[in-house]
This record gives structure tokens, C-alpha cells and sequence, in this order.
């Protein structure tokens, strides 16, 4: 039964399982938060960022771990917008990142190859970030391939990389 | 005619008014980007701003001004996306703000009133925004009832101003 219906009703069952008001709160909050695919791009076209991060780490052959990430930041204000953006992709994380913001993140390469890709492929972005989005799609085909674990590949995403979230790489 | 069609033939007419290179890549550019309604929600609940200006100007009665302004700022290498939204709207400018930013601005009180307001009276935002948006929104009803134009109309207004853009107040 959802809640609303009822509540009178639902006050008398002792065999409920009893929600606390403030995660009853954010279930609505959720729950009446549909997004449009549109309204998705416009929101990712302004407050969207592809990342290729390609970090250091001993335990890989190469001595290197590429990893892209698709993160979208807010306040913490608007958790919700950030829930809503996981509940509608169906994979990524909710995280503290600085301060009072948080971030909606998405790392993993299939849900990245199988979920992100194919939502921006079918609803191209407005501004520099289709440009961006462009060359995380080719970095993230390219680990699908796995050219991420050989040194050329390594040297030709390290260039993509280098071009991207600049505005100087655009004129 | 539009460009692209028989552009040898156009080549060819001398009653033709022939347009700068530069001018038809900037038409092509807006002229392929129509914005959906909630594309705008998204970017604006991502970069929009909902501001009331009250600044000293000794032109008016009560030594003061209330200006309300929409805006959006975005790097100049998406001015596109600025132009079309000045499209969609059919009003306001779009303008150098600091630096590399450019800002699209709507300021006209019936330009307000009858085109900022109805839209996202219909498209509601999704973030702290919305609460923004209808404070702005009280402002510009009050200045269509000359409210603005008394001293409590203006102390009401800074009370309301006090509490806009500001995440303290949405807690």
C-alpha cells in the first residue's frame, strides 16, 4: 500500500513496519521527482562533468588505472535531483564531495558503456559538454576494446584527456 | 531559399543579398539549435539565476529602484546556446558579462510578466531554484500592482530579496 492511503488505517496494524518521518520525507521528496529526458540533458549541459581520471596505481601492469567518471554536483540542498538522477539511470552513487556539496557519480565501465553512453548518444547535449561527452565515449570504446592496457593506448587517451573540460581546445 | 540549397545557383544571382561568412555560420548554428521546453528547466535549474536589483537612483520618488532580472551566464564559446534561448523567449539581450562570460538577461517588467513567468509557471524547476523563482515571481506580481512604488511595497520586497539565492533559507 502507498503511502497516503489510508493513514488512519495504517496507524492501527501493529504488523507494520513503521517508516521514520524523515526518511517518509525524502521518499516523497523521490518519489514525486520524475525526470524528463530533456530535462536531464539541459541539467547535465549546465552542471554535467565527463572526467577521465588516470591515476597511479602499483597493482596495474602499466603502473596506471584509467577512470572515467560521470559526475553531476549540487548543493546539498538537492540531494534530491542527485537520487533522482540514480533512480532514473539505474546505477551511480550519491557521495559527499566538498563542503556542503555532493555528488552523483558513475564509474563503473558497463554502466557507463551499457547506460550512460547510450542516454547522451540518443539525447545529444547543447553546449561544449557534447564535445567533452564525445571524447569520454571514445575513451570509454576504447577500455571496452581494451586498449587502456596497452602503453599506446595509455598514451592516446592521456591526449584525449588532456583536451578535455577546457574551453581553450574549443575555438 | 535557404542556405545549403543550390548555393551554386545563389552564387550566380546578383539580386541576391549575399551575407557574411561569419553571419550565416552564427545563423546555421542557431538555426539548428531549438531548444525543448525542458532542456530550459534543466539548464536553468543548473545556471539560471532569479535576481531583484534594489539600487539607489534618485530619479525616483523613493530614492530607490527595484529592477528583477532572469538571468543565464555561460562561457562565450556556448553563446549559441544564449541566442536561442533569447529566441525561444522573444525577449531580452544577451550580453558580456565578466570576462570570457557572456549573460543572456531578461529585464523589461512586461517581458517578465508575460513571458519569463508564464513558462516556468507551467515548466516548474525541479531544484532550490523553484523557491527562487516564486519569490521572484511574488516581486513582479507586487510591481504590477505599483507596489513597488510605496515604502512598505519596498521594505516588503528587500525582505523578500534578503532570502533569495541563499541556501540558508531553504533548510
Amino acid at each position: 500500500m502507498a503511502w497516503g492511503q489510508s493513514a488512519g488505517n495504517l496507524k492501527k496494524d501493529p504488523q507494520r513496519l513503521y517508516v521514520k518521518e524523515k526518511d517518509k520525507k525524502k521518499f516523497f521528496k523521490n518519489f514525486f521527482m520524475k525526470l524528463n529526458a530533456q530535462w536531464i540533458v539541459g541539467f547535465v549541459d549546465g552542471e554535467g562533468c565527463f572526467h577521465i581520471g588516470i591515476n597511479k596505481n602499483q597493482e596495474m601492469k602499466l603502473g596506471v588505472q584509467v577512470l572515467p567518471e560521470f559526475t553531476v554536483v549540487q548543493h546539498e540542498v538537492d540531494e534530491q535531483v542527485l537520487y533522482a538522477l540514480k533512480a532514473y539511470f539505474g546505477c551511480g552513487v550519491v557521495r559527499k564531495n566538498h563542503g556542503t556539496r555532493l555528488s552523483y557519480r558513475v564509474r563503473g565501465h558497463e554502466n557507463l558503456l551499457h547506460k550512460i553512453l547510450p542516454f547522451f548518444e540518443k539525447h545529444q547535449l547543447k553546449t561544449r559538454k557534447r564535445v567533452d561527452f564525445a571524447k569520454f565515449r571514445k575513451v570509454v570504446l576504447m577500455m571496452e576494446k581494451k586498449e587502456h592496457l596497452n602503453s599506446d593506448g595509455v598514451e592516446k587517451i592521456r591526449e584525449i584527456q588532456k583536451t578535455m573540460n577546457s574551453t581553450t581546445f574549443l575555438r
